[in-house]
C-alpha cells in the first residue's frame, strides 16, 4: 500500500495510508476498519467522544498534554512539562530538580509554579455558521478580519459566563470551520512526584531530538478544587478533583509492531501550505532564522562571561535559541534530501489537473487558488524586514515599552473591543511577563544584541527600511557605529524600565503619560506607534484576505482527497487530537537501522557519570545487578526505557498518554527523532518517529529507585 | 553456542566457537565440519595447500595482500595499497590520483612506485628443530637471543641462494614454532588501473574505520618477469607473469548471512598477552601514546601554516598520527566498556585452576608462568622512558644520525653477523629511507617537535632519565628552556644532515669519520652510542628470556584449549592466514543496528560534492538513474557498495580477496569498523566486523564509469 502511494506521482505527503494525521476524535469512526486492522481493540466510536473514557482523561496544561491516572485527580505528564514547578519549589536545601521529589501524603504536595493550569475539555461546539455568516459578502478584507475577531470574543465572553471555565474559538483548515471549546480551568495544581533530573532529563540537550534515547521524562501533578468541587485558587482546604475517568497504567507494555495511539493537544503544523510557501520558508526564512539565532547566541556569549550573573539569566534563552537553530538546521537538511518540494509541486499539479477535469469545479475554486498564490507572493515582499525586525524585538526593553504603550491605548476602549492579549482576562499573564523580565534581563547583553540586530537591519535593501525606526536611531546610508553605540549606551543608562516596579507602574499609565515621558524606550514606543498601527492594519487586511482564500483552497484539497476516498485531518491548532500508529524502528541513513526500544543495558553503556549522563547510583546499581522485576521485556532481555512509534505528533503533544489498543497507558510521548523535525510540514512515513518513555521504565524507577509506593498503590496498574 | 561460551566464566575471548581466528592453512582440515556448516562448498583440504588453488593465487605486497585475477598476472588489491604507485605516476598534467588511471593495453601500463614488490609464497617449511635445538640448555638469555638471530640469518641466507626469492623465518606462538617461508619476489610491478580517488578513497579520513561506508577501495597491478620467467627489474622486454592459478570474480555477490573467507597476510596481533600486559597497555601505554600523538599534531600545526611547504611535507605524518590517536582512543573506549580485562583474568584463573588439577602439569608449566609474570613486571619498569624516548625518536635528524652511525659500526662486521636491517640485502631500503627524508622534513617543525618531547622527557621521574642524553642537552633539575631553544637552534643551523647528498655520503663513512665530525647530530649519535648498545644488550637479554617463557605459556594455553577440544591459532605475524565468517551486521550501541550492506542509494545520500564526499559526475548520474545493470542486489534494490562480515582480520589483510564458499572473489577486505579496532587484542563476536568492497560495485564502476572493458574481458567473471 505504502509503495503504491509513493509510486503514484510521489504523493506520499498527502497519502493518508501511512500513519499520518492528527485526527479530531469525531473523525475516528470513519477510520474504524483501518484502526482495527492496525490493532485497536475498542470500537472507534468509544474514542470519538470527548466526554467519555478515554478522551475525557486527556487534559491540557496549556502547551503540554497530560492525563488523569487515578480517581483522586492524579495527573501524569512529562518531566520537562513539570520542570518549571520542580524548579520553582527547589532551594539549595531542598534541591528537588537535582534529587527528585516525592510527596508521601497529600499534605506534602507542593503548589505548582504560579500560573500553572489544568484544562479539562468539556464541550466542543461547531460555531462555523455564527463565525462566518455573511463573511464572504464583506468587501473589505479588514472588515472580515475584525468580524472574525469580534465574533470570537463574543462567543468566548458568553461561554466564560460560566465561572471556572476557559473558552476559546479555534479555526480549522484556515477558517473553513470554527469550533468553540469550553474547558474547566483548574487553578490549584500541585506537584506530587518527579524523579531526579538525572532520570527525568537524562541525556539533556545533547540527546534532545536524538535516538537512541534513555530519558525518564515523567512527573506527577494533582488537580485540586474547592470543597464544593469548583476550580479555585490554591487553598489548603481544597481537595483532590475527581475526574470523570482516568487511565489504567500498563505494566506489560508493548512489543515491536504493536498498535499505539496518542491523544493530546498538538500545537501547530503547516501540512497544507503551498509549494511556494514551502520554498520560501526552507530556502529563505529557516536558513536566515538559523543564522540570526546563531548570531544572537554568539553576541550573548561574548557579552556575558560563563558563570556570571548575566550568563545565568540568559542560559535558558541560549538553550532555546540553540534548540531552534538545531531544529531549523534539521529541517533544511531534510528539505534538501527528501524531495519534499517536488512532492508538494506534484500534488499541486495533480490537484490542478483534477480541477481542470470539471468546468464547474474549476469555476468554483480556480479563481481563489490564483488569488491565494498572488497573496502569498505579496506577503513575501517584506519578509527580510519582518525577520530582521523580529530579532530586534527579541531584545527585552524595546518590545516591553511597546507592549506597555499599546496597553495604554487599548485600555481606552471597552474591554470587549480591545485587542486579544490586552483584555482584562489577560492582565494576570501580562503582569507576569513584565515581572519575569527581572530574572531574564541584563542591560549589557540586551544592548549588545540590539546593536547587532540594528546593524543587520541596516544592511537590508532601502525598500525594506522603516522610516520612523531609521529616524529614531538616526540611521543613514553609511552606518556610524560609534554614534549608534553612544546612543544605545545613553538609552540603557537613562531608562527606568529595567526596574520591575517602574515597569508595573506603566501598566496603569495613560497615553498622555507616555507622550510626556523622557524615558528613551518609552520615546521609542511612542515614535514607532503610528507605523506599528498602520502595519497592523495592513496585516489585518492580509489576514482578512487569507480568511476567505485559505478555506477555498482547503475545500478544494478536501474535495480532491474525497474523490480519492481519503479523509483529511486539519492542521494542528492546540485542540484535542488523536494520532495512531505502531511501535517501529527506522533507517535514518543507508545501512543504519534504529531499533524501536532502548534498554537499561543501553543506559549503562551511555553512562559517563558526568551530566547529562549521570543516572542515580541506586538506578545504576540495580541495572548492573539486572534487578528487572516484573518490567523486563523478554525480547530485549532488559527493562525497556524509551520506544519509537510511527504516530504523528508535534510540540504540545509533550506529556500525551500513549495508549495501547485497550486504551491503557503504555507510555508518555515526549519527543521526536531528528529526522522528523520537518514533520510540522511534511510527514515522511519512513522517517517520522515519535519518542515515548515506556511505562515499564517509569514503574520500575518509581518502585525501585524512588520508592513511590503510595502512587503505585493509587494508580490502577495492569499486570 | 555463543551464549553458552559467554556464560562459561566469561571466556568468550578464548572461545573459538565464534568466527575468531586467523588460521594457518594447514589447520583448516581439522575444522572441516564447522566450515562446511557455515557454508564452505570446497573441501577444507583444498584450501589448506599453499601451492594449490586458491591459496596460490593469494599474494603479498609486503604490508598489503593481493590476489591474481587472470592468467596474465593481473593483480587486484586495495586502492589504498596501490596509492603510492598512483601518486608516483601522477603529474599536474596527468593527475591519476584525481582522475583515475586505465591502461588499455599492456604498453600503457606504468611502473609501480620504486620498491614495489609482489611476493608469491612458494614454500613453507617447519624449522622449529633447527631454530630451537639446545636452546633451553643455554644459561645466558642473550646467548639464546643471539642463537635465534644467527640461525634465522643462516636459514635465510641458505634459502636466498635461489635467486629471485625472498626468505624469512617466522616465529609462531612467541617462539614455540618456527617456519621458513620462501617467496618468489617479483620486482617488475606495474600499475594497470585505479579508479579516481573520489571512488577509491571516497569518505577519506572522515569515514576511516567507520560504518556505513561507501569506498571503492580497489586497484589493479600486473606482475612482470623476464622473458625466461624469472623475477627481474623493470624492463620493457619483460612479460606478464603466469601465475599457477588465479581467482574468478563473482558478479553475483553475496546476501546477508552468506559464508565468506579471507586469505591474506595479517601483520600482528596480541591475542595471547597476559592480563597484566593488557592492563599496562590499556591504562598506561595507549592513553599516553594517544596524548603524545595529539601533542605532536598540535606542535606540527602550530609550527607550519596551513598550505605552507612545511605543512604539505607533514600532511601524511599528521594524518598517520591522527589515525593512530583515533585508533588508541577507540581501543581505550572498548577496553573500558567490554570487560576485556575481566575476561582475560577469568581465563587466567581458569588456566591456573586447570594446571592445579594435575601435579605434573603444574610442575611442567607453573614455574615458567611465574617467571613470565615477573619478567613482564620487570620490563614495565622503564616504560615511561621508553615511550618518551620513542617520541623523541619520531623526529627526523636525531634518529637518522643514529642509524647512520650504527651502519658504520655494523659495516665493520661480516655481512652475516650484522644486525638485521644493516645487512647488504637491506641497503636499498636503507638508502630509500635516507632519501625520503627530503620530502618529509622541515627543519623548524622537526626542531619544535624535538623541543616539545625533550621537555616531556625532562618531566619524567629521576630514575627514568638517561645520563648521556641529559649530558648532551645539558639538562639539569630545573629546565632552562631558553638555553635549550638556543642549543637546538644552533644544532639545526649547523648540521649538514638536512642535505640529501650529505646523508647518503655518511652511509659509507667510517666510525672514525663520525667521531671526528663536528656535525651536532652526528655528535649526538656518537655520544649516545654506548648507552644505546648497553640498552640493546639488556633488551636482548629480556627478549632471550621471553624466548623460553612465551613458548612455555603458549604450550600451557594450547594444552588447556585442547583439553576443551578447541584448536588454537597463532597470533598474526605477516604469514598467510585464512579467516572465515559470514556477512552480518552488528549493534555498536543500544537500539542501533548496522546493516551489512551499503548501497549506491546511500552513496547519493552521503554525497556533498565536497571532498571526500565527491563521487565522479558520471557515477552520480548513473546512480540517480538507477542504471544498476546486472549488479543490483534485489533485497537492497540497489548496487551494494561495501559489506560487513564477521571475519577476523587486521592490518596487512588490506587488499585480501574475500572469497565465497566456492573460492570466487566476491570482494576485497579493506578496513574494520571502529568498535573492532581493539580486535588486535580481543575478538568480540558481537562487535568485530571487517569491511569489504563488494565485487558488484567494483565491476559496476569498471563497466559503467571507467569503461575498463579490457580488464573485464581479461578476468573470468562468474555471472
Amino acid at each position: 500500500m505504502k509503495k503504491l502511494c509513493t509510486a503514484l506521482l510521489g504523493l506520499a505527503a498527502f497519502c493518508a495510508s501511512a500513519d499520518e494525521g492528527m485526527w479530531q476524535p469525531h473523525q475516528l469512526p470513519q477510520m474504524e476498519n483501518l484502526l482495527q486492522q492496525k490493532g485497536l481493540e475498542l470500537d472507534a466510536g468509544s474514542i470519538s467522544k470527548l466526554t467519555e473514557f478515554p478522551m475525557n482523561a486527556v487534559i491540557s496544561l496549556g502547551g503540554c498534554t497530560a492525563s488523569f491516572v487515578s480517581p483522586q485527580g492524579l495527573v501524569v505528564t512529562n518531566h520537562h512539562c513539570a520542570y518549571g514547578s520542580i524548579q520553582y519549589n527547589s532551594t539549595p536545601e531542598h534541591n528537588y530538580l537535582q534529587n527528585g521529589f516525592l510527596a508521601s501524603t497529600l499534605e506534602q504536595e507542593l503548589p505548582a509554579a504560579p500560573g500553572s493550569r489544568i484544562y479539562v475539555t468539556e464541550e466542543v461546539s461547531q460555531v462555523t455558521d455564527r463565525m462566518t455568516a455573511g463573511l464572504t459578502e464583506m468587501e473589505e478584507a479588514i472588515a472580515r478580519f475584525d468580524a472574525i475577531e469580534d465574533r470570537s470574543k463574543q462567543l468566548v465572553a458568553e461561554c466564560e459566563q460560566d465561572p471556572g471555565y476557559r473558552c476559546e474559538v479555534y479555526s480549522f483548515h484556515g477558517g473553513l470551520e470554527y469550533f468553540l471549546i469550553k474547558s474547566l480551568e483548574i487553578r490549584d495544581v500541585r506537584l506530587v512526584h518527579a524523579p531526579s533530573m538525572s532520570v527525568g532529563k537524562y541525556g539533556g540537550d545533547v540527546d534532545n531530538w536524538m535516538w537512541p534515547r534513555h530519558t525518564g521524562d515523567y512527573s506527577f501533578y494533582r488537580a485540586y478544587v474547592s470543597s464544593d468541587g469548583k476550580p479555585a485558587d490554591f487553598d489548603p482546604a481544597n481537595r483532590p478533583y475527581v475526574p470523570a475517568s482516568f487511565l489504567k497504567v500498563s505494566a506489560k507494555g508493548l512489543s515491536e509492531g504493536d498498535f499505539v495511539m496518542v491523544a493530546g493537544y498538538p500545537g501547530s503544523t503547516n501540512r497544507y501550505r503551498t509549494a511556494k510557501e514551502v520554498e520560501d520558508t526552507f530556502t529563505y526564512t529557516y536558513p536566515k532564522a538559523r543564522q540570526y539565532r546563531q548570531e544572537m547566541i554568539e553576541v550573548i556569549e561574548q557579552t556575558s562571561a560563563p558563570g556570571s550573573d548575566a550568563r545565568i539569566k540568559y542560559e535558558s534563552t541560549i538553550a532555546s535559541l540553540a534548540n531552534y537553530a538545531k531544529n531549523y538546521g534539521s529541517m533544511v537538511e531534510s528539505y534538501q534530501q527528501t524531495g519534499f518540494l517536488a512532492r508538494k509541486q506534484a500534488f499541486e499539479n495533480a490537484l490542478m489537473e483534477w480541477l481542470n477535469e470539471d468546468e464547474a469545479r474549476l469555476a468554483r475554486f480556480g479563481g481563489s487558488l490564483d488569488e491565494l498564490a498572488q497573496l502569498i507572493e505579496e506577503e513575501a515582499r517584506y519578509q527580510p524586514r519582518e525577520l530582521a525586525m523580529g530579532y530586534i524585538n527579541r531584545t527585552t526593553l524595546l518590545p516591553a515599552a511597546q507592549k506597555l504603550y499599546r496597553l495604554a491605548h487599548e485600555r481606552q476602549k471597552p474591554d470587549m473591543q480591545r485587542k486579544p492579549g490586552y483584555q482584562e482576562r489577560d492582565m494576570k499573564k501580562f503582569e507576569q511577563s513584565m515581572r519575569r523580565i527581572s530574572r531574564r534581563f541584563d542591560s549589557e547583553v540586551d544592548k549588545a544584541v540590539l546593536l547587532h540586530f540594528i546593524k543587520n537591519y541596516h544592511g537590508l535593501a532601502a525598500d525594506q527600511h522603516v522610516v520612523p525606526f531609521d529616524d529614531f536611531f538616526e540611521l543613514d546610508e553609511s552606518l556610524n557605529e560609534a554614534r549608534l553605540r553612544q546612543m544605545l549606551d545613553k538609552m540603557y543608562r537613562e531608562t527606568a524600565l529595567d526596574d520591575e516596579e517602574q515597569r508595573l507602574a506603566w501598566m496603569s499609565a495613560s497615553v498622555q503619560d507616555f507622550k510626556n515621558s523622557n524615558d528613551p524606550f518609552i520615546r521609542y514606543a511612542v515614535a514607532l506607534h503610528d507605523w506599528e498601527m498602520a502595519q497592523e492594519k495592513q496585516d489585518k487586511a492580509i489576514k482578512g484576505r487569507y480568511l476567505s482564500l485559505r478555506p477555498a483552497y482547503m475545500q478544494a484539497v478536501i474535495a480532491y482527497n474525497q474523490s480519492l476516498g481519503k479523509p483529511v485531518y486539519a492542521d494542528a491548532n492546540s485542540t484535542l487530537r488523536v494520532s495512531y500508529g505502531n511501535v517501529r524502528g527506522y533507517s535514518p541513513k543507508d545501512a543504519v537501522w534504529m531499533q524501536p526500544f532502548t534498554s537499561l543495558r543501553g543506559l549503562l553503556q551511555k553512562e559517563t557519570g558526568q551530566e547529562p549522563f549521570n543516572a542515580p547510583g541506586k538506578l545504576l546499581e540495580l541495572a548492573r545487578q539486572q534487578e528487572y522485576g516484573a518490567y523486563k521485556q523478554d525480547a530485549l532481555d532488559s527493562v525497556p526505557v524509551n520506544f519509537l512509534s510511527t504516530v504523528d505528533t508535534t510540540g504540545g503533544n509533550s506529556g500525551s498518554p500513549t495508549l495501547n489498543g485497550k486504551a491503557e497507558l503504555v507510555g508518555l510521548l515526549f519527543d521526536g527523532v531528528y529526522e522528523s523535525i520537518i514533520g510540522d510540514w511534511d510527514f515522511d512515513d519512513n522517517l517520522n518517529r515519535s519518542i515515548h518513555v515506556d511505562s515499564r521504565y517509569m514503574l520500575w524507577v518509581m518502585e525501585n529507585v524512588d520508592k513511590a509506593h503510595n502512587l503505585l498503590e493509587e494508580m490502577v496498574i495492569v499486570k
